[in-house]
């Protein structure tokens, strides 16, 4: 291999350098402060499980997307977090096994197999919160407003929200009698949009089920959206109406809290890693196509861990954050320039004003003002009356 | 796959619940914002890279290190991140390509195929800076002293500290005609101490090289170790003399700022991953087989990424020194519980309480004083006088 080829990362894979790198860390501060003042605990969830855990009830596509390597100790495959989610989910059912609703939230790295979609990175930094143990739209109210005002502290701008609910097409199906690959192959077109393979899948079911179901292709748009689906699935059983009913408790919070925020429906979305079992919703902006932020209510995760929860929660990428939100690091203080001496009252002075907070690059051999300058100092240590000082460097 | 059995993670990988994660959380960030103060800026490298990059100039047991995985992208082999130093090493000699020294840090999970040594983690969470450009030892003074500084803020005690300098051996083996194999097998038999191996592999070489070599077994203690070697090494080639000047002047302005810690010397040592060059340091705890944090000198290694520049760094994982400084968190705040009410005026109480940093909980329906003493609040937003007022939980 060449010297040359030694330095090509991965497609989708990147490293980050000065000062971006310090604005990661900034943002990701910011994001958990915020967090934690939201009553959020962090936990943090191992880059490598075994590959059942780490992909129990969370379906195929997260399989896709998961890279698999063998543990040479136990000889079974292992998988790289594609998604921390289910990973939260396990700890809350099995590990913090807490009897009434708990809130935690998680900041680190993913890595995709492959990426969502063209361009788009497969080392994203996942943070995200999730709220267990309570079932009632309060709960996705609020995993909604944290995911809204984690964007609004990041300073990205023009956010529109699309919200859904996998309850809807779920009982529309069950009752249908569709289930295992007739249910998948109906959802993979409602979530196309293709009406013609709708129609077609849907021609030997009954009415008005089939009509309800073709409904759902249509049924997108501003507010009137729940208005309409009143309407069109007036005689679809009471789990489709219980979840319109939560669609719209959550709208109406929603609106009362965030009345500039465009809200779109649409009630053939089923987005995700398909472990959702409720509400979904996703954040867009202007000139994306892809999300940038997403979640929704999954219920059944932690029943693959001994102890079903009800779960809501969110995740975004902190890296699409900062380019986002335009993030521009804080310039640092301006520090102090230590002189190349061996010294041990320089070395005493230079450490007392780090414990105070003060930045001090120390010179090495052979480097001058100038090197100072470029370290971003604009003062330095000079003996003088017998002491260490801090002067003015000249410039 | 049994429910029971999902919950089991491999050897070596853990979680980390509340509260322990907030505080590796605050220690990772006292430490980030000591190497800022320090004057060494943060870069984030990726988890993952095709192979040829992670291991270039690493040695073979890094190799072993690092799980493999294949891009199915490239079809090309790449590695799950063993080291962060390699990789940063590549940062600044192809990505930053800055003329003068530079100073980088990092903090990030690393992942072992096999752990260092029986019962210790497979997924440390490494941090440590590295010093480009400046072949003097003031720079491995300069890495040795945050190194030290680091782990007193972590609030460990009782360290001690390993100097060594692979100078010593490598002028020797050169000297000796030793190459490739031959090097390896007496390198290893020296590492082990294994008196009757270096004889038996010393045999053919002639006096007084060999001499030189079998004493390095005995070359380890106090600083009368280095006395020792100045009579026992008199004969030794100048590259030889070079390196013990080097730990000579290294020891001497250690003293000076660590007058208490104890060091130890020992010239027969070459630890790590076979990348090193010059001088090699390692603190230990009483009571831990292991170091508890390392580094060395390391100048070749950008040299496979197009450019050679002289590299020196410390690295140390963040979970030993939060169990081993006894970190606890501390405490959180005392939280504001918010009633289960929707109520515009309740949200925005809420929210101006949280944008001064306070932290407020939600109640979600059905809980009640008892849920919000158990998540940490003794105060509560009270709808008093016409005005959401922050007001003692009743107890």
């Amino acid at each position: 291999m060449a010297t040359v080829d030694r330095w090509l990362l991965p497609d989708g894979i990147e490293e980050v350098l000065p000062p971006e790198a310090a604005c990661i860390e900034a943002a990701r501060r910011q994001v958990l402060d915020m967090f934690q003042r939201w009553g959020y605990e962090l936990v943090i969830t191992p880059h490598i499980e075994f590959l059942e855990s780490l992909l129990s009830g969370a379906g195929q596509d997260l399989d896709l997307r998961t890279f698999k390597v063998t543990d040479p100790f136990s000889g079974r495959l292992m998988g790289l977090r594609a998604d921390i989610t289910p990973q939260v989910a396990r700890l809350d059912a099995h590990s913090l096994r807490r009897e009434g609703p708990s809130r935690l939230c998680y900041a680190g790295s993913v890595l995709h197999a492959k990426p969502r979609a063209l361009s788009t990175s497969r080392s994203p930094i996942q943070v995200g919160a999730e709220l267990y143990g309570d079932a009632s739209p309060a709960s996705d109210v609020e995993v909604i407003s944290l995911m809204l005002d984690t964007l609004e502290l990041s300073g990205v701008a023009d956010v529109h929200m699309d919200l859904g609910h996998v309850g809807i097409y779920r009982g529309l199906a069950q009752a249908a009698g569709l289930s295992g690959d007739a249910e998948q192959r109906l959802f993979d077109a409602l979530q196309r949009k293709a009406v013609d393979e709708v129609d077609a899948l849907t021609a030997s079911i009954d009415e008005p089920l089939a009509n309800m179901l073709r409904s759902l292709v249509e049924l997108c748009g501003g507010r009137e959206v729940l208005d309409l689906a009143q309407a069109c699935l007036v005689e679809a059983p009471s789990e489709v109406h219980r979840a319109l009913d939560e669609l719209l408790a959550i709208a109406d919070e929603l609106e009362l809290r965030y009345p500039e925020l465009p809200l779109y429906f649409d009630l053939g979305e089923l987005r995700g890693y398909h472990y959702h079992t409720g509400v979904v919703f996703a954040a867009f902006v202007p000139g994306m196509g892809q999300a940038i932020a997403q979640g929704g209510r999954y219920d059944d995760i932690g029943a693959d861990f001994g102890r079903a929860r009800p779960a809501t929660g969110f995740s975004t990428d902190l890296k699409t954050l900062v380019t986002l939100g335009n993030m521009t690091p804080t310039a640092a203080e301006p520090a102090v320039w230590a002189p190349d001496h061996h010294d041990l009252y320089l070395w005493q002075a230079v450490q007392r004003l780090r414990r105070e907070g003060v930045r001090v690059v120390q010179a090495l051999p052979g480097q001058d003002a100038a090197a100072a300058r470029e370290a971003g100092c604009d003062r330095q240590l000079q003996w003088q009356n017998g002491i260490w000082q801090v002067t003015p460097l000249a410039s």
